[in-house]
């Protein structure tokens, strides 16, 4: 286990260092917009997608450079919805990371820009990729890529727009399930499939990957969701209760404590099974699974 | 003039009837969400944006589809930035087109995201073309497309957010400039320059029309200025006097009404002269200079 946090640390740091470059710092009329965005992204969080990322791309191939754009590319898509997320008419939320949200630090209209804007900057990010490789044998994995991003990101908002629409209603089992692949699982998976398909790897080895990414995906929203009731509100830096102060329909709400962590367990495992064939190049991903489930923030 | 009447009905119910595609109608969980979207881009509008990609694409091509994505990529943006502009935390309006607007029909929450969900699909819409096109010769120019398009929307929301932070301040002519080429003025460009790069212009045409597009694009603004103080309430669809009200740094505020209309004359006429090489084939064009300065809305 100290080998494996040594290396999420390690992507961390190089997925950190790397997003500094995409931050405008010139005294530019609109530098207080690029201060906004840049506060969310240097906030903190786990970096999770970018990691998944680079470390899919690593079963494949050595020179991880090459997949960067697309690692960076998703934190900035998940950073956006962040801070639209947290906004007034959305969850209202005023902490992030133990930090004051977008909008508590730079007003409503601001944070709404600064949403908008790294939102466009992700595409901006890959526009420049494929400007740069557009002679590259593998331009067309890098625009399949670049489609199955596009469409992950709508389906985030759409699951964005049901959680909020919903909130406070019983949903079925099935709605439950369509909100989190959509919300939280459409992401997780393209983070997974872009490091297989830059990474060059099968259709069978995407499939085996794609599942393993469905896998994780569920289980971080089942954990999401327990913490939400038991997590430490000093480590976790969200209020404990929140979910069920503001009547979310989560996992814990649907099946209880108990149940929903045998369902973590179960699903962690599922996802495990399947990364067998790629052996111990695939160590990193098996224990980010039991991360997934073991993380107390 | 009625010949340019013709021709502009013609383009906007092209496009209209094209845009409709790629509004989901589904009975999806989040049909409402896309029933908001429909709303803004169903809810009028002239379609000058898109009308100029598809006009400056048929200085050099007949076959306008084949550059139809991205005429319509771009009403979904510039319907993106209304939403979004039109929110309590911007500029607070209740109406555009003379219809409420966006969160006014269906709540902050759903305008929010319909925002979000519009500028992502302008995306997937380009992805779609590149992964359908990737085999065709001028792969390389729509990807110089997209990345264009990407800096344009980045310029936007800059704009959008000076214009904003800026409400009620006396600012420099220089800034005045600085925000209208960045929030109007960079989409007017792209149009135009999107249809000369994919019609295959070469660098001094696509020059002279770009000068074209810039000068529009200030016509554009200096009118709506023009507009906000001495236009028809029940034509423009918007509060006369608006602007001022909220004490908005305008062409009229700062150079008065006879001399902004005669900076607009001037400004058309630079636009047209730059058409010149084309001949014939830019009366549209030509006409939808003049068209820009003599509108009512």
């Amino acid at each position: 286990m100290d080998e494996f946090k040594k290396n999420l640390k390690k992507y961390q740091e190089i997925i950190n260092k790397e997003m500094l470059k995409y931050i405008n710092k010139d005294d530019v009329p609109e530098k207080k917009l690029n201060e906004a965005m840049e506060y969310s992204l240097m906030a903190g969080g786990k970096r999770l997608r970018p990691t998944l990322v680079l470390a899919t791309y690593e079963l494949f191939k050595d020179d991880y450079e090459n997949c960067m754009p697309y690692a960076i590319a998703l934190e900035l898509i998940h950073n956006f919805s962040l801070i639209h997320d947290d906004l007034p008419e959305v969850d209202n939320d005023d902490f992030r990371h133990g930090k004051p949200t977008n909008h508590k630090q730079y007003g409503h209209a601001t944070a709404l820009l600064a949403g908008d804007g790294l939102l466009n900057q992700a595409y901006l990010i890959i526009s420049e990729d494929l400007a740069q490789k557009q002679e590259a044998e593998d331009i067309g994995n890098r625009i399949k890529v670049f489609n199955e991003f596009s469409i992950a990101i709508s389906k985030m908002i759409n699951g964005e727009y049901l959680d909020t629409e919903l909130e406070g209603c019983e949903i079925t089992e099935e709605l439950l399930k369509y909100i989190h692949v959509n919300k939280t699982g459409a992401l997780i998976s393209l983070a997974v499939r872009m490091g297989a398909i830059i990474g060059g790897a099968s259709e069978i080895q995407i499939k085996k990957l794609t599942n393993y990414s469905e896998k994780i995906g569920l289980a971080f929203q089942i954990k999401d969701d327990i913490l939400s009731v038991e997590g430490n509100e000093k480590i976790t830096g969200k209020p404990v209760g929140n979910d069920k102060e503001k009547g979310k329909c989560t996992y814990v709400s649907k099946y209880g404590l108990d149940n929903s962590k045998q369902i973590l367990d179960e699903t962690v495992n599922e996802a495990i099974t399947n990364l067998s064939e790629f052996g111990e190049k695939a160590d990193f991903l098996k224990q980010l699974a039991l991360y997934i489930k073991n993380r107390n923030k």
